[in-house]
This record gives structure tokens, sequence and C-alpha cells, in this order.
């Protein structure tokens, strides 16, 4: 029914059987790849910036070998700095923050406790020496690697344990006395300190890309897309419009809701990792946002099974589809998908969710009331025309979906009202052109037809400036 | 409606609020912490196995510092072995292999690269030589920082674009004559071949984790994960069983499944790296597992969906309870989830699915369809009692369901037929006690108990070995 991905697998892989030769295949891929690239940059001209500044930092940290006085007192200890410079420098802030810390924290303790165990080697005598240090490796490097295991752990501190682990050894097992070690350790610990420092500010202080936006954006553009589904679907289910691949296509946008959950997970990481930016103080609550994220995607996983209906071969037998359950699904979907949008646009802004959004979600809440009430006297649907119970199924169905999705975005809103709600976080008030909207909240599904369409102007701009921002952050 | 996962939360935060104090929740984390570790191992005992072969290499790798001809030959340089174990030893065979070939092969070619741009600075001049290296070192950072974003190239090379960006500035960049560079270029490609082939031939030759195993196993797991959940989801809606809580958390095994994209496509990525290994071969169509994989993501979302209604306050009334629709609702459910498992074990012990698998289908689908029959003499249903229309729209919209998880079954059903008729994919034909089995394919509901029990028995012990292989590979 919905498996239109493996379908165009089949045919893409059709496609490649068809092509001549392996010399046409590498031909293809050659002429493509220049087109590729250019997308990827279109795609997000971040992704050139960020390129560009990692060459910049590299360049920067180059320079060190240029510097007479301070290749002298560095020598060739200096490559670390490149060194640290490549490995550190990552898209976010965030990232890059949290990847410096975490090997000059690391550098700095494993050190510390190498030239401990070093030392104490030493002191041992020359049989004990080599089974003293044995021992220690061993133990720490798979106690440690055992450590990366845990969850926690794993998500934020993973490289510094690996660091650890790799400082530990280099310095334990090196051959060199106490007194060279103490030299090595103090350039080495000075230039992972101006590589780190040069990745940081070459990192924050042209175009930041700061994690927080960018999960902030995300979750925002997600209910977002969940709504651009939802307002379309109506339509699309009864053919209200034209069925165009076009318009099924513009549906499609929610399916990388479905599996967001990592990316949300990481950016949320690198996200704590943060100082305050913008709109954000230092310990904003990013937690949250996964828990908003959670609510989405169940969501988005119903709208995936009402997705599947709109492939279905099945459809509404024409004769109901004048009825009035068609009118209060497509109430229910365009309502709960105006909702949405007005609550993504509310969290992208950071403005209180205004009445505007409560307002669609009551009357979405209010249609799904009206057509239990209008299922409970089934014979305005059945009997009549000879209407079988098999023939409104899917219509049954569908509305059953569209009431989940009515409590999704209920639950939605109460969570971006309760993000809204931390102390530290600024959500500025709504402003009163749209709390003045009255809220026609025991509306039946035709006499609202006028703040219906009062609000919709009133949003336009907004909800424009949300696609434009959107295109800008993926 | 399905949100547990929420209110588990708040109940955690809850909890977490009535702690005392920042002390108490430090003891309290301690005290958790050795048990958190404990529970780490039991969960998947490789990880036990994986840290000590991580302490076994990096203890062998040290052994080059004490053994005096290589020490004199290698020197300082050793330590580029340390690092290379410590860096490139992954859990799974196909990412250290990956991890080591990409820094062998980019340590190769960067080396080459920067020799010949030092080579040609020092021959530009005194003064054109920092220009000369600046430019290309920021051309070369960029353009491969650039490429890194390319998900093809970022999927299987990732590090190696790294570690090439890395060792082109280490030596385009470094102060030292030709000469020189030539002889650390030698020392620096010998010390990581020997720390890369150390770390593999530990990671391969002793209790080694294929990732190509892990993702075969986690795909199968997956299916009968959902296969669990429907074959106790009739009962537990039709409320058959009592309403324990122990029986909701044991459907509750399905959810790992809706995230789980990104484990198999790292893990089919990792794969691809392997060797032939066990039953599979080195070209094996790890991406074919995608695909089944998608499929069966798509099919938890509708079980998902399905799971809304257990937990919803809406049940169906008992008056309808007894009747038609549940029988084969509960047949629908029982039967799809049986095919689900013997399709789960036909991909784990790559064995071709057998009869029962399809038999099982076909009786689920002959339930749908008898369904279908059912609501079309609508009267059956409605009328006689007084029920509304409402009072069976939840137990329309499980039935509607049940029908879309039916599709997907036969779906993966084809999908796994797919697999086995690949040229070099290995498939063992199912035994003939199986194949003998008489599919009652147009069996109403009642009268194919006979043929249901044989097959249940025959299952037994294999389905045993499945759930204690899972606990294994989890």
């Amino acid at each position: 029914m919905a498996s239109e991905a493996v379908r165009d697998q089949n045919n893409r892989n059709e496609g490649e059987n068809r092509d001549p030769g392996f010399c046409g295949k590498l031909m293809n891929k050659v002429v493509e790849f220049p087109r590729k690239l250019k997308k990827l940059g279109q795609d997000d001209p971040r992704r050139i910036v960020h390129s560009l500044k990692v060459g910049l930092a590299v360049l920067l940290v180059s320079l060190l070998y240029y510097f007479q006085p301070l290749y002298d007192g560095l020598g060739a200890t200096a490559m670390w700095a490149v060194l640290t410079v490549v490995v550190v420098f990552e898209f976010s802030v965030g990232a890059t923050l949290g990847r410096g810390l975490n090997r000059i924290l690391a550098t700095f303790l494993a050190g510390a406790l190498g030239f401990g165990v070093h030392h104490l080697a030493n002191l041992s005598g020359e049989t004990a020496h080599p089974i003293l240090i044995g021992v220690f490796v061993f133990l720490l490097a798979a106690s440690v690697t055992f450590l990366r295991f845990f969850p926690r752990l794993k998500a934020r501190y993973d490289y510094g344990l690996l660091i650890f682990i790799l400082t530990f050894c280099l310095i334990s097992v090196s051959g060199y006395r106490d007194e060279e070690i103490l030299e090595m350790a103090h350039k080495r610990v000075s230039t992972i300190l101006i590589g780190a420092f040069t990745a940081v500010f070459v990192c924050v202080l042209i175009c930041p890309v700061w994690a927080g936006d960018d999960l902030h954006n995300s979750v925002a553009n997600n209910i977002e897309k969940l709504g651009s589904f939802l307002e379309g679907f109506g339509d699309e289910y009864f053919k209200v419009v034209g069925n165009t691949e076009s318009n099924k296509a513009l549906l499609q946008g929610y399916s990388s809701v479905l599996n967001s959950k990592q990316s949300e997970e990481s950016q949320a990481n690198f996200a704590r990792w943060e100082p305050r930016h913008g709109k954000f103080r230092y310990r904003h609550p990013w937690k949250h946002y996964l828990k908003i994220g959670t609510l989405t995607r169940q969501c988005a996983y119903r709208i995936d099974t009402l997705n599947g209906y709109l492939n279905s071969e099945i459809q509404t037998p024409l004769n109901i589809q004048s009825n009035k359950v068609q009118e209060l699904c497509m109430k229910m979907s365009s309502e709960s998908g105006k909702a949405l949008k007005e609550l993504a646009w509310a969290l992208k802004t950071m403005t209180k969710p205004c009445s505007a959004a409560s307002c669609h979600i009551t009357k979405s809440r209010a249609a799904a009331n009206n057509l239990k009430s209008l299922l409970k006297t089934s014979a305005a649907l059945l009997g009549s025309e000879g209407i079988h119970l098999l023939d409104i199924v899917p219509a049954i169905t569908v509305a059953s979906l569209l009431s989940d999705v009515v409590s999704y975005a209920e639950q939605i809103e109460k969570s971006i009202h309760e993000l809204s709600s931390f102390s530290h976080v600024q959500f500025k008030s709504a402003e009163p052109t749209k709390t003045l909207q009255p809220c026609n909240s025991s509306a039946s599904s035709t006499n609202d037809n006028v703040p219906h369409l009062v609000i919709t102007i009133h949003k336009l701009p907004s909800q424009q400036e949300i696609g434009s921002k959107q295109g800008a952050a993926n």
C-alpha cells in the first residue's frame, strides 16, 4: 500500500541494470559529480563556509612553522597543533567546543596519570618496569574502553575517553627519562591548547553554526512539515483538487521526520556545550526539545499511516464523498494542520503560543466531537443509498487516525507551553492583534468561515518567513 | 493516547525533584554506577570481550618499545603505532577494517601528495615557499572538508578524508628537508602498518564481532519483535487474557524497531568491508537488508498506531466483543504475527521461507477478506442490539490497520524471497517436514486448528533458540 520507496528502489535498480557497462557507469558518475557537489552547496551554503573556515584554521596554525621564535620553542611538536585543529574542528560550535574541551582535559589528566605510572615503574627497577607498565596499560585501556559503552558517557565524553587511553599509553610506555617526559608534556599541552583555541576561535567568530539553533529550528520545522501535510491531506484524499503528482510530492515532506531521532539527540548533546548565544542562555532546556521531538515523531507515525490511504486503490466511493463525514474530516485535518503550523511558528520565533493556535486546536477538536455525534446516528451514513459498512471503512479509519492526530497536536501544544514556562527561557508575548482574534470554540463546521479567513490572512507573512528560513536551515 | 513515554518521563522528573539535594543525588549515582556497569556487561557480554581485546592490542603494540632492535629502527615514531591501534580498533570487524584501510590509504596518498607539494615549494625559492604551501594547504583542507559532506563518501571514507587532510598538512608544512621527510614518511608508514595490522589481527582472531552478522540478526530480530506484538495484540485488545501490566510491557518490544534506521545503515556500511565469514560471502547483498528493514519500520509505524488503541480509554463495548469481527481481527493479528515470526526464523537461519510462513500469511489474508465480506452485510453488526456506528469505530480502525499490517507481512515475505534468490546467497531449503504441512488456504477461522497446532510444536525449539540468540545479540 505505501511501498512507494521500495518500488522506486526497484525502478532505480532496473535503471542501473540497463546502464551501458562499467565504463558508461563511470562516465555517468564523473559527469554527475560536479552537479551533485553544486547541489550539496546549494542545499546548505553553510557547508561551503564551514569548508573555508577549516582551510583558514589549518592555514593559521601552519603559520606556527614560519614564526621562527615559536617554532624554535616548539620544534617538531608543532605538528600536534595542526593535528588538533583538523581533528577538533566540527560543523557546529557545540561539537567543536565539546571535542576541544574533551581533548584538552583528557590530555591533561591522562598525561598526569601516565607520568605518575611511568615514575612509579622507574622506581621499581629494571625487571619489574615493563611488567608494571604492561599491567597498567592493559587494565586502563580495557576499563576505559568498557566505559565508552556507557550511553551517557558515550554521548558527551566519547572522544575524551579515547584521547585519555591514547595519551596515557603514549606517555607511560615511552622510553624517555622523566625530565624528557615533563618537557614533552609541556610542549604537547601548549600545542594542543594552541590548536584547540585556533579551531574554537575560527569556529565561533566566523559565521558560527550553533547546534542549539539547529535543534530549535529542526524541531520547529518538523512540526511545520506535519502541519503542511495535514493542510493538504483533506483536499488530496477527498479529491477536491485535481489528483496531480506534484500535490502528492508536496505531501511527502513529513517523511524526514520519521527518522529524526538520532540527529536531534546528537544536536542536543552538542548544544549543551554551547555558551549563551542569540535567544538561548547557557542552560537552555535542550532536553525538552527532545520531548517535543518524540511527540512529533509519534504524530508522524500516524501521518505515515494516513499517507498509506492516499496511495490506496480502495477509495471512498463517490456517493458518500459529499456528505458530512468528509466535511468534518477535512475540517479536522486542515484545522490541526493550521494549529501545528501556528505552533511551529510560535516555537521558531519563541513567541508564547498565541490564541490562534489554540483556536485552531479547539476547532479541530470540535470537528472530532461533531463527527462522533454524527456517527451515533449511523442512519445518516448507511442504509438509504445502499451503502455497505465496508464502503465507509477507509473513511472511518482516516477519521479515527485524524482524531489521534488532533490529540497529538494538543499534546504538542501543551509541551510547547511547558517550554515557554521554564524560568530561564524567554518567550515573547504574542502580538495583541493575534490575541484579539475571536475563537469560535463551539462553532459548528459551517458557520466559522469568517474568523478562519481573518486568521489566515494575518499569518501569511510569518509562514512565508518560516518557509524561507527552513530552506536556509536545511 | 499513546504518550506513555512522555508520562514516564514526567514521573521520572518528579522523582528526581524529590531527591535529597546535590549530595544525595551524587551518592545515588555513585551507588548505582557499578550496578549499571554490570547491566551493561550482562546486556551484551561481547562488550567485555571487546574491552579486553583493546587492552591486549595496546599491550602488544607497546612491546615495540621493549624490543630493542625494533625500537632502534623506529625510535619515537613508535608512538604512531600505539596511536593507530587506539584510534582504529572498533567494536566490529567491518568498522576496524574500514578505519584501518582508510588510515593506511589516506596516509599513503596524502604523504605522496604532501611530499610533492613540499618539493615543489622548495624549488620555488625562499619567498614563494610559504605562500605556495599556504595556498595548497588552504585549498586542500577546504575542498576535502567539503567532500566530507557528500553522503556516500561520508558513509565509507569519512575517516580517510580526515586523515588525508591531516597527513597532507603535517608533511607539506613541516620544516624538514626532503631527505628527512622521506625517512620520516618511511617510518610513519611502517608504524601505521604495524598498528593497523595489530588492531585488525586481534579484532579478527579473538572472538570477532562481524557487523554483517549483527545486521542480519538485528533485521531478523526486528521482524520477530513485530511478530511477538501481533501475536499478543489480539488477546490484549479484546481482553481475552487478564489485563496485567506485564502483558502490556511484553508488547512494548517493538518500539526499538521505530528508530533502527541509522544503526542498520551504519552496520551495512561496515559489513561491506568484511571478507567472507560464516554464512556470508564477500559481496553479500547487504543493501537488500536495508530494504527489508525499511518495510519492517513502515509496518512498525502501523503497529505503534495499533498500540495507541491498547492504551485508549475508548474500548470496544462489551456487547460486540463476542462477535465475528473480534474473531477475525484476532485471527488476522495472530496469523500475521506467526507469519512474521516464521519469516524472522527463516531469515535468521537462512532457510528458504517455508510454506508455514506463507500458510500463515494466506490465513491472515483470508481472515481479512472474510472481514470484508462480513462488513458488506452491515446488519450483522449494527441495528439489532441498538449499537451505534460510533461504538464500532475503534474496532473498525483496528481491523483496517491490521489489514495494512497483513499487506506489509506479504511485502516482507516477498522481500525475503528476493534475498534468498540472489545468485551468491545460499539459503538452505526448508526441511521436508515443513514443506509437507497442508496449507488450509481458504480455511475459515474455526476449522484449521489441527495443522496450526502441528506447526506450533514443530517450531517451538527453533523459536526458543531465536529468543536466546536475540538476548545475546543485544
